[in-house]
This record gives C-alpha cells, sequence and structure tokens, in this order.
C-alpha cells in the first residue's frame, strides 16, 4: 500500500515523543484505534497512519524543551493526488499543534506520477541559452518602481549588454500605468531580439506574473503569444498548485521562476512551518519550476550555509522529474564567484542585482565582470589573476572585495 | 495620496531599528532615496515607503535580540489590487529577512471597496439559522476516514438530532470513493429535510471543498446546485485569493467556513511569519469568509487566550465589511460554555467534536447537553443548578467537568 512519508521536527518538555508521534498518526488519519471494535479495525486498516521512526535529538530547545525527529507514514488512498489535499493531511490541523516544523515529504511514485516536475529543468535551459558549461548568470532590474518603459527599457538594454543569461523583473513590479505587463513584454522582445542581432547572444527575461488568481493562466498565455520568453512567479502568493496548473499548461511553453516572497512567512522560523529545502527544494520542483530561487547564505537576507545547499541538492538529486536550476540570491557580487561555485557547483544561477548594477561601469560593466569571474574560476585562475587582464573585474574586486573561499 | 499601513515585529541585537525601518520602507518600494538626483525624488516621492512609527519594547528576545514594533505606509499605487500582489509588496523578500513579523495591516478605503467581506456575514447567517439570542452550536464529524456513507449519514443524523445549528467536514476528508462530494451533498440535503421535517429546525451542512484550484468553482457551484447548504473551505491551502474569488461569485450562495489548516505554518510562531489575528481574522474577513475557525485557548490544540480574543475582535469589530462567525475550536466542551460566553460573547460558533460525540448517549445528547448549557448561561443559572433538571447536561458535567470562569 503506497505511502506519503512526513518528516517532522517536535518538541515536548518531558520527551513524550512516542505518544505524540501515535497521536498525530491517528488524528490525521481514521482518528482513534484502540478502542475500535476489531471490526472496524479491520475495515479501517488500510487506512491508517504509521509511525515509522522517533529520534531523540540530544539538543534541546530553553523554551521549547526537547526535540525530537519522527518519520510518519500516511496512506495516500486517504487524499486526493493535489498539493493542498496532501499538506492539509499531513500539516493541516497539525501545523496549529505548538511548536513542530515539517522537514520533509517523501511521495511514492504513484503520486510522482500525478505531479508534473519541471517542464524544461537544467538540461532544457541550457539548450535554449546555449550555455552548458558554467553557471548561468541572471540579474535584476533595481528600482523599478514610478519609473516609465524608457528607464526600463535602458536598464534592460545595459544588462543584457553584459552578457547575462537572463534578467528577471523585480518580484514587486505588478500592474501599472507605467510599465504594465504588455508593454513590458513588448520592451523585453525588442531589446531581446537588437541584443541577438548585435551580440547573437541568446538571453531570457522573466517576466513578473500577476494578478487574481483565476485570472493569472490567461495572462501567462496573453504574454507568451506576445513574446514573454520567460515567467517570474510569486508562488507562495498563490500556492504550489497554481504553479502546477501552470507548468501543466501545455499552452505555456517558457521556463517559469519560481520566487521566494512570502516563503520566509512560511520557513525562517527553527522550530516552525516548512523546512526551506522542502518548500524551495522539492516541492517547487515537483510542482513545476525551472528555478527556484531562494536566499543565498552570504547577504544581509541570508539563510544558513547548510539549509541554502540542502535547497539546492533537492532541485538536483536524482528524482523522477528534470531538474530545478537552484538560484542562491542576495548579497552576491563578482568576488563571491569562487565560493558560489564551490557551494553550488556548475548547475547554479549566480543572481545579482547590486552586485551588477553598483558596478563603477554600470550594468553592463557588473556583467561582464561577473562572467570573467566566473571563466576564471572554471579554468582554475584565481580571480586576482584574471582582474589583472579585465578591467571590469579588476573593478568590481576594488569596489567589492574578494572573498575568501571557506570549505 | 492613500496608503496601506503595515505594522512589524522586528528585531534587532543592537536595537538599530531606525535603520532598519528605514531599510523596509525604501527596499520594498522605490529602493533608494538619498543618493537619488532630486528630479528623480520629486518623480518617486508619490511611491515611496514611508516610516511612520517606531516602538521600542522592554522585553528581550534571549536569542533574537531587543524587539521592536515598527509602523510602515506603502502606497497603494505601487501595487495592483489583489491579496497576492499586498503581502509580496508588504512580506514578500521581508519575510526572509530574518526574524520579522507581520501583525497587522490597516486598509484604506479604496483598497477595502476592492474586497469582498462575507457575503452574509453574522446577521445573514443568523437569518438562515432563524437563531438570534445566543451563540450558533456546531459539531465536527469523527473518524470518517475509510467510512461509507451509511456511516456518514447516521453521523450526521445523530448531530442533528441534537439540535446543532450546523455540522462541518472533516478537513481532511477529500475525494474518495466511499464518500465523494456528490454523495455527501445528496445525504446532507435528505437528512437535513428530514430534520427539518421532524423538528422544525434548520440546520446547514459544510461540506468540504477541495481539489485543484483551477477546479474549486465549479465544483463549489455543482455542490450548491445540487443542495449544498454550506461550504467548508482550507483557505492557506489555496490561498485568500481564491478564497475571495469564491465569496465574490453570484452563484456561489452559500456560507464560507474558513479552516485554519496549514496557518499554524504561517502564524504558530511567536517570532516569524503573520499574526493570527491578522491571518484567521481581518484578511479570511476581508476576503470573504462567513465563518473562521481557530485554535481556542481552552484544548491541547491551543493558542494564547489574548490572541483568540484578538481573532475574534478582528472577525467582529465596526469595519466595512459584514462581521464574521468567530469559531473557537478544540477542547470544547459543555462545562466550558460559561468560559466561552464570558471570552467571545454571544456572536460565535461553539464547535466541538468530542465533547460532542463522547457524551454518555451519544452525539445527540452532547448537542443537547450543549444547547442546555447555553441556554442556562444566557439565562443567568449555574451549569450545576441547570445540570438537575437537565440528564444530558448531567452526563456531560460528570464526564468532562464544570469549570470556573476566569475573567
Amino acid at each position: 500500500m503506497s505511502q506519503l512519508i512526513a518528516t517532522y521536527l517536535i518538541h515536548d518538555q518531558k520527551g513524550h515523543f512516542a505518544k505524540k508521534a501515535e497521536g498525530i498518526a491517528l488524528g490525521l488519519t481514521v482518528g482513534s484505534w484502540t478502542n475500535l471494535p476489531l471490526l472496524d479495525q479491520e475495515q479501517l486498516k488500510k487506512h491508517k497512519g504509521e509511525v515509522l521512526d522517533i529520534q531523540e535529538l540530544a539538543e534541546e530547545d530553553p523554551l521549547l524543551g526537547q526535540k525530537g525527529i519522527v518519520k510518519i507514514a500516511y496512506p495516500i488512498i486517504n487524499f486526493s493526488a493535489d498539493i493542498p489535499a496532501i499538506l492539509t493531511t499531513v500539516f493541516g490541523k497539525l501545523s496549529l499543534d505548538g511548536a513542530i516544523k515539517l522537514i520533509d515529504l517523501d511521495f511514492p511514485n504513484d503520486l510522482k506520477k500525478t505531479l508534473p516536475g519541471p517542464k524544461y529543468g537544467v538540461e532544457g535551459i541550457r539548450e535554449q541559452l546555449n550555455v552548458y558549461d558554467r553557471p548561468l548568470l541572471m540579474s535584476i532590474f533595481k528600482g523599478v518602481i514610478g519609473r516609465d518603459s524608457n528607464y526600463l527599457e535602458q536598464q534592460l538594454k545595459d544588462q543584457l549588454l553584459g552578457g547575462v543569461d537572463l534578467v528577471k523583473d523585480d518580484e514587486i513590479l505588478f500592474e501599472n500605468e507605467l510599465t504594465p505587463i504588455d508593454k513590458r513584454v513588448k520592451i523585453g522582445r525588442k531589446v531581446l531580439q537588437e541584443i541577438y542581432e548585435r551580440t547573437g547572444k541568446q538571453a531570457l527575461y522573466a517576466i513578473n506574473l500577476s494578478g487574481r488568481t483565476e485570472e493569472i493562466k490567461d495572462r501567462a498565455k496573453r504574454a507568451i503569444e506576445n513574446g514573454a520568453t520567460a515567467l517570474l512567479f510569486n508562488v507562495f502568493a498563490y500556492g504550489l498548485d497554481v504553479l502546477q496548473s501552470l507548468a501543466e499548461d501545455s499552452e505555456i511553453q517558457v521556463p517559469i521562476l519560481a520566487h521566494p516572497a512570502i516563503s520566509g512567512a512560511l520557513a525562517a522560523s527553527p522550530s516552525y512551518g516548512f523546512s526551506y529545502h522542502l518548500l524551495l527544494g522539492k516541492l517547487v520542483r515537483y510542482a513545476g519550476a525551472d528555478f527556484s530561487l531562494f536566499p543565498s547564505p552570504y547577504g544581509t537576507v541570508a539563510i544558513p550555509r547548510a539549509e541554502a545547499l540542502k535547497i539546492a541538492l533537492s532541485c538536483l538529486k536524482e528524482d523522477d522529474f528534470k531538474q530545478t536550476f537552484p538560484v542562491p540570491s542576495a548579497g552576491i557580487h563578482p568576488g563571491l564567484v569562487p565560493q558560489l561555485i564551490v557551494d553550488f557547483g556548475k548547475d547554479c544561477v549566480i543572481n545579482a542585482g547590486g552586485g551588477i548594477h553598483g558596478h563603477p561601469y554600470g550594468a553592463e560593466g557588473g556583467g561582464k565582470a561577473f562572467l570573467c569571474a566566473i571563466e576564471s574560476v572554471l579554468s582554475g585562475r584565481s580571480l586576482v589573476e584574471a582582474a589583472k587582464e579585465d578591467a571590469n573585474l579588476n573593478q568590481a574586486l576594488k569596489l567589492w572585495g574578494n572573498l575568501e573561499v571557506k570549505a
């Protein structure tokens, strides 16, 4: 019988984990057990949740008590094959039950089959961009709220002239009079074409897909008809199920970038909510994101390095789905490239805002400095060495420094 | 100029709240300010976020440092009038920025006008049920997973014979072969009619509305066409925007009960996520829930009393919207009714599972015991006094006790 296995971090002042775990396994499935007549037990057996493992952790929380990891198996016949039903089963009422964190979900194969995974994935994206042997480079618009379309167009051009592979909208740029989505798509198509003709460089511009949930698909399709090459989606403002619908739609033939906006409310606490790697790794991948943006371990908006690496691992590891490109974001500048490649390898996206726009030679110089840094790391040269022959990188290192790599 | 005002609980080891607040106000709007040319400042002025208030709290968090409350105003021209855009603006990237909790949102009138609020509200529900002068009584199915439709039908009957005003599905009862939604709706229509003919009692049965987001409206409409009288909705498995769409739809002419499943992942931490009263009070009300279920301060799945009272207050207080019925849930038995009425007043729903089904005379006795307890409290009699003349209440108090009321 097929089971979905949930792993939780739980807390108990007295360390009564076995009782707690049994309460969860029953409470979220058949309700009660030992007091049921045998005939009922026979009938309900295949619906009963099961405690698979209980592990007491050595560390204690000063306020919440002893910590434990429990694994509970839920029969998949108890719920319909959709993410809202899955999450409500394993963490609906339970999320309200004190300090508990859902760390992981292991999907059985028959449940995986109902989910789409990324349409393109790492391999498909590399083909689209014709970039196979290095991390991708992405840049973000800066300060576009209240600015007109000329401003946006110029920024897009400057970024692309630096050689970046992708440019993404600011996730807080919604429908507005100055730069509505239709206008941005038009500008994107024009500028991407210009850059291609001038430099031969294929790039993508991810448009922020926003608005009401029930209009989101039509909006995506219209943007694509008009020439949008990628979509940025604030998945946690909408729900993973909406991402899944976008990924499943055969008319939506562009990559989807999942933005982590609001996910901190679900995952940032060490004791409550979801783990980041489950949300921003496994679940966005299963639901169909080609890229998953998440806080890097370097910037001011940071998550612990171990957690960031786990997100990337969940995006990439062997599974029934294509791979999702991990995009560690925030605080990225060219001097960090060696560390980024040590941490995330070649299959990641180096994504910068300030580290592109703040370059002394502008966004074009910023992009070029990054590409030079990437090339030098992959060819085994130090950044300092490479910077001697590259003014862009030289300027970047002067401004932001050259970080020592930590293993 | 119209502004949405967000109130946050923030933490800082050094108590540098002013700098942090200014960083939020700019970072989530125009990006930067002091280094902008005057001409740009002029152009961007109406888009700039503004720090309205900073308050240092006396208490400190042992790990997270000093606590502060900051209020930030966001110009509403920066975002489109939809909940995903609102939440992404005020708590998108910011939710990822360490220990920060969104406590409240104050909507300007022109933004409120874009939201539906409850279709029926407290007043409309009271009219439907013809109950004006007491808290409503609701009961929950127990242990229906893996059970067939006869079992469900008998439970529904037993609950309704006790005189409850509403019965709700278990929120983890999804589409399944034994009791699919179509069958449950049919059973509900039949049993509600029988009870009405037999006792003259009008009641509602809230069907769990589940499945994929894009099918949710059609599913709701089909259920209503077939006779469903109310909908239970796991709003946080879908998103507040989906609740809003259901509430706005003129063909969905039944009350909506918002279930708090998964909301603990967003609100249970004292330092991260949203406040419960914002999520389960203000936002579900604005988005259109006629009822909001939330953890009572009494049971094992409990939230602090002050927070539960704030949720209820947000559901009921003077606003541009109809009132949402507060439904404090979990751990409720007849002996708690005096405390419930002290805490939540007459405009609440007394909602019980075990406190109905676990009654020595069955669910019918449980419902009757509750109604007797409610009547006695409202007429100023003690439960002990009333129990002398009512065997159902007498049995209930024997089993669950009679709690002393705390002010």
